[in-house]
């Protein structure tokens, strides 16, 4: 029989597990790009709830997840711990490979793992509506079914290309009753000057956020949610690499190499985290993040302070940065079109503690559809890059004569990347030129931004 | 917590469960149309290979699920029972409303259920190539993603007009390796014979039932597959209610009522027949098949022989039917826009043991969109009418003051149908008139054909 490891509702894990308490040295905290100085909680809290803010900061390495969401967890997760036994066949290597699958949620991804979490601690705070940005909808669409849970609204900018070449995941977003703005909108102050100098803007996620956050800033009753990069975003997604780690006990399994793609970076902190916590103390594990070639944030980029969005309005994080006004070759990973990585993650990638690799379009596709072809599950293209660097593993393990434990998680499925995969099987998908010379540039006027605030 | 219950992987049903073991009276055998006399089996072997046409009238009570089909469906199975608490308390009802939810397969429905069964024993048979049609292209999908699994070529002719308006299951069934053509095309007899009269004909399902049967006569190597209506592919969908018994009875539940939706009647058959079995036994549950009002085959059609398909190619089968040469309108549930229904289904409803009720388009959208706003789960439109269903049951038990437990069928989701949530949401979604002179002329003609060959 196959290797499908059930964890039971019962044994779903109760705390979130919060990395910060265990690391010998502290990301950088975020700054106020006006001063210069630490972020003032006052600030944050026009935007985001105190319970949120205390996890941002917190260093309780367990952090309880609230009754009222582990209910709504619980209609999907414990998520399985598949073993890809055709998978295993078909590249014909001596390694077990394990992955978690996060496409079960019903928005598809691992998304709703902190949408849930963010939802219910806006609704305690007394918020009555939510706002965010989103690009392709995976994000937005998490959100909305969260708040849907919690009886809140919830407003997405949709960055305005993809508005209008994606409805389906618009129509997913407003069946649970969100609203869904083309940004750049008329219902910003934001939104009005970019449609001033160019009537005809397809948006950019910077565009959006910008809105999403000046529409939280400007209502009492309005607060603002981030999908990934923040450190509480990141310890609601620990869920994944918590049930793993059960699941993997439960089969007497340990990972010797743990693998997710990297945009940034939430669903590889959810899988790798708890195990981190091992490593931390001694235990040896690898951890590979994996990202597009176009957008090669930790391979490439530079470790500093940065804007986490492009119109400058967010806190400077200190993070890997291919520079916040860099913008990506439209590759299908569009989760996976960050400029820059959660300063946790960073910061663990700077001590040594997480790998990475960058691959092309074209060589995650072929990855992706040997896992199709043998286990059936359509991954998503941000997922493919994942598999890409299993294979890649499993090759070098073989030649190497090493059996090794592959565990990488499945973030999400595609059912709404099929043209990709259209594109793939007719012989039009392309790889982009690495952005060599844009990428230079870009970080270039960063750092004369950043020797200008010193 | 939420009661959602998981079977665990070692207590999946070993065996199918053939209702035919337990009928006082089976159904009438299929009829072949040009003698009039009972199907020789050459003729059936043609297209079937001899373990399914021995399926198909096996009168063991239990079948034994092979073990390569039991593996793959291992991959995703058994599917969680879950209980629709937020449902409940949004019905205020007090009856128990249960779901199995067959959603969580790769190809979002029941239909690999039979789709793996149907490939692996043609597989056994020696077969290379199997064909089949679909419309919206749920079964088609399923057949591509069975006939991988065991290395097997899939041809899926499809109704040109969906091939043309919905590309997102064409690209799901390439993905999986499928060959998808337009029907009517030129491949075959069927095919140019209608090209020549209408080269701009968008298709139907008849007419790519036609082409798929054709091939598959027409090559030694070549089978055809259904994905309803057959005795086998009934008896493969058992394993639904197979698992939800084994579910209720860890939770020490037995179901009032059991709903599911019915086009051709695998999923219904799917959940109900092993309840079937006690309520033979003389055990109280009521069983209800939800159909659309505008192809009300259980509730106004005839219970006679017709054919199964538009263009008279198939075996008689004596069925409730609204005549096959019967073209509903357009609604988004196409899964239940077929004219028949499977002949146990049929002769359930006959003796009374099953009950029927149809629906308005827009009613089981208002149904279903209460389920998604409360359980966040997108039900397929097919599945939705289920759903109208159990409102209607839980406000006529609360009437009467009695708890009523009710089990449905969740079939599959409805992420490649939201243009039509996107319609129902946006006012344009519309409810069809009754067909009512359409349907006595289409159940005259047959009654006529009937009578003539007598």
């Amino acid at each position: 029989m196959r290797a499908k490891v059930i964890l039971p509702d019962s044994e779903i894990p109760k705390m979130w597990y919060n990395i910060q308490a265990d690391l010998t040295k502290l990301p950088d905290p975020p700054l106020d790009p006006e001063t210069g100085e630490l972020v003032k909680a006052e600030k944050l809290l026009a935007i985001f709830p105190p319970f949120l803010i205390e996890q941002e900061v917190s260093l309780e390495r367990w952090i309880p997840i609230p009754e009222e969401v582990l209910k709504i967890y619980l209609s999907w997760r414990p998520t399985p711990l598949i073993r890809a036994v055709n998978f295993e066949t078909l590249l014909n290597t001596k390694c077990r490979i394990y992955y978690k699958y996060e496409g079960l949620s019903p928005a598809g991804s691992h998304k709703p793992n902190t949408a849930i979490a963010q939802a219910y601690y806006n609704k305690k705070a007394g918020i009555k509506r939510l706002t965010t940005e989103t690009g392709a909808g995976q994000w937005g669409s998490a959100l909305c079914l969260g708040a849907m849970f919690f009886g809140i609204e919830a407003t997405v900018y949709m960055v305005r290309v993809s508005y209008n070449q994606k409805p389906y995941r618009r129509f997913l977003m407003e069946t649970w009753g969100g609203k869904v703005i083309p940004s750049p909108s008329r219902n910003t102050a934001s939104g009005r000057a970019i449609l001033e100098s160019d009537p005809d803007s397809p948006g950019s996620l910077g565009i959006a956020i910008s809105e999403a956050i000046e529409e939280a800033i400007s209502r009492d009753d309005t607060n603002y949610c981030l999908g990934s990069v923040l450190n509480h975003v990141l310890l609601h997604q620990t869920i994944i690499g918590l049930e793993a780690k059960k699941q993997m006990e439960m089969i007497g399994e340990y990972p010797d190499i743990i693998i997710g793609c990297c945009g940034g970076g939430s669903n590889l902190a959810g899988i790798s985290f708890p195990f981190i916590f091992d490593k931390i103390a001694g235990r040896n594990v690898r951890i590979i993040a994996t990202e597009p070639t176009v957008c090669p944030t930790l391979t490439k980029g530079v470790y500093t302070y940065d804007f986490g969005d492009t119109s400058m309005l967010t806190p400077l994080l200190k993070m890997y940065t291919v520079g916040h006004d860099f913008i990506p070759p439209g590759i299908y990973a569009g989760g996976l079109r960050y400029h820059g990585d959660a300063p946790l993650v960073s910061l663990l990638y700077n001590e040594g503690i997480i790998e990475a690799v960058a691959y092309q379009q074209t060589e995650i596709f072929d990855a992706s559809m040997k896992f199709i072809r043998s286990e059936g599950i359509i991954p998503a293209p941000e997922s493919s890059h994942a598999i890409k660097a299993v294979i890649d593993e499993c090759r070098l393990a073989d030649e190497e004569g090493k059996e090794k434990v592959i565990l990488f998680n499945l973030s999400g499925h595609g059912l709404f990347d099929l043209s990709a995969y259209d594109a793939y099987l007719s012989g039009t998908l392309e790889d982009f030129i690495y952005p060599e010379e844009k990428i230079k540039e870009s970080i270039a006027r960063l750092e004369y931004l950043n020797k200008c605030r010193q």
